[in-house]
C-alpha cells in the first residue's frame, strides 16, 4: 500500500511519521465523550508529572471532528463516541495507528459510564466479559453478509490488577462482573423481570460499546479492559437523580483509577 | 411523568419551555458532523434570508458534546455521529422533543455521506428503502432480549419531490436507489463479487444509519428522507482519492438540495 491514510482521524502514513509521534504508546485509554478524553489526558499530565494539568492541550486529530485524540507521554487518549458502529471505525483505526507507529506492549483500557444493576450508583464495574441482550458472551459481526461470532472475553489478569488497584485507593467500590452491551439505549416494557434476571447470570452494568472493544482487541492481541463507572442503579428505575456534581465526580472515578494503574505500572519498569 | 430529561440533549422539560423553543419546527434536518451541521444551519440562515450565513450560531446543546443542534426559523438541524446506536439515541429524544414542543406536520430528512454503488463520485442518492446486509428492506432490534424486525421503507412522495428539486436545480446528478445500511466501515474480502451482487439488488450507497432513522420514523409517523452524496465509487476501490476541496464541494450538495426543497416547500404555504 502506497498510503494508508486513517479517514476518521485526519492522518496519513505520507503526511504523518507514524513512529515518531506514537512509537512509545504503551496505554490507549478510550472513552465516549471528547471532552472527558480531554480532562483525563489533563490529568494524566498532572500524575505522571509531565506539565501542568491545567494548561491546554493539543488535539491530534484537530482537523476532524469525528474523534478527538491526545497523547500525554505512552498515554493516548481517544474518544469514540456512542455505540458500536462508532467505536468500531476508532478501533480500525487505532489498531492500524499501533501497527504503523510499530508500538510493543500495548494495554488498551476504555473508561466510561454505564447503567449499574443491583450497584449502588458511583460503583465501578470492571468486565469479566462482556455479553450480549441474550446474556451470551459473544460479539456477532455480519462481513459481507455472512455472519461471524466473535469471543467477548477480557483479560483476567489485567482486571485483577485494576482491582487490586482500587483497593489501594480506597475511595469507591469496584468490582469484576459481566456487562451488558446494548445497541439501544432506551427499552421498553418488561424492563424489571428483564433486569432482574440479567443480575442472576452475574451482569453488573450495561453500556454500549464492551463487545465490539473486546473482540477487536482480542484479535488484535491486544491486553484490553473495560472500567465503567455506574451513574445509577437500573433495578430503581431509569431517571439518573444524582445532582450534578455528584455525577462530575462519578465520571472521574475510572480516571483515578486507571491512572493509578498507569503510574503504578510506569513505576514498576 | 414529573421531567422528562433529554440527558443527551441536555434539555428537560422542567428547565426548558419546549412549545415556546421548538414548536414552530417543521424540517429537522439531521447529519453525522457537528462541524456540518452547524455549517448546514448558517447556510440556511442564508437562504431563508433570516440573517447573515457568517455570523456564527448558538449550539442549543452546548452542555453536552454528544450532540450539536442548531434551529433557525421553522429548521432544526441536530449532529448525530456514527451509526445506528449513536443515531437512535438522538432520534429517540429527538421524537420526544418534538412531542412535548407540540410541533406538527414535520419532515425529517437525514443529509449524509456515503460510499456509491456504481455511481459516479458526487452523486446524490436518495434512499427508496433502507436495506440489510443481506439486501432485505429490515431492521432487526433486540428489545429485552428478543428480535423485533421493523420496516425501513421510506416516504416515496417525499424522494420524488426531492428528485424534482435536483432537476431544477440542475447541478448535480441524484437518483433513488435503495441504501445499504451497514454496522461496519471497514470490510474484509470477497468484497467486488459482492458489491456487484448489491448493484444488481438495486443498492446504489452503503452508509450507517438509515436502517433505524427509516424505522423510527415510520413509527412515528414522521415523514422522512435519507439524502446522501457519494464520496467515492466502491467498485473502483475503497481509497477516498477525490481532493480536500471536491470532497467538500460533494458534501454540500445534500445540503443545496435539501435547502432549495425547504425553500420551496416554504413558498408553497
Amino acid at each position: 500500500m502506497k498510503e494508508d491514510i486513517l479517514y476518521h482521524f485526519d492522518l496519513g502514513t505520507n503526511t504523518h511519521d507514524f513512529p515518531t509521534l506514537f512509537g512509545d504508546v504503551k496505554f490507549v485509554c478510550v472513552g465516549g465523550s471528547p471532552w472527558r478524553m480531554k480532562a483525563f489526558a489533563q490529568y494524566i499530565t498532572g500524575e505522571l508529572k509531565l506539565g501542568d494539568p491545567k494548561e491546554d492541550i493539543a488535539n491530534i486529530c484537530a482537523g476532524t471532528d469525528r474523534y478527538a485524540m491526545y497523547k500525554v507521554g505512552p498515554v493516548l487518549a481517544i474518544s469514540h463516541g456512542m455505540g458500536i458502529p462508532s467505536i468500531s471505525i476508532m478501533l480500525h483505526e487505532l489498531i492500524k495507528l499501533l501497527y504503523h507507529s510499530k508500538c510493543t506492549d500495548v494495554t488498551v483500557i476504555r473508561i466510561g459510564t454505564s447503567g449499574g444493576i443491583g450497584m449502588d450508583p458511583g460503583s465501578v464495574v470492571i468486565t469479566s466479559q462482556s455479553v450480549n441482550p441474550c446474556f451470551k458472551p459473544e460479539f456477532e459481526q455480519i462481513v459481507l453478509g455472512k455472519t461471524v461470532i466473535r469471543s467477548t472475553e477480557l483479560d483476567s489478569a489485567l482486571a485483577q490488577e485494576l482491582v487490586q488497584c482500587s483497593q489501594e485507593i480506597n475511595e469507591f467500590n469496584t468490582v469484576i462482573g459481566r456487562t451488558m452491551c446494548t445497541l439501544d439505549f432506551y427499552e421498553e416494557e418488561e424492563k424489571m423481570q428483564y433486569l432482574k434476571s440479567a443480575y442472576e447470570a452475574g451482569i453488573r452494568n450495561i453500556e454500549m460499546e464492551s463487545s465490539v472493544f473486546a473482540a477487536m482487541c482480542n484479535i488484535s492481541g491486544l491486553r484490553a479492559a473495560v472500567v465503567c463507572v455506574t451513574l445509577l442503579n437500573r433495578l430503581d428505575g431509569d431517571q439518573i437523580s444524582s445532582s450534578h456534581d455528584v455525577l462530575v465526580e462519578y465520571q472521574q472515578r475510572p480516571q483515578k483509577l486507571v491512572g493509578y494503574f498507569i503510574k503504578k505500572r510506569l513505576s514498576q519498569v
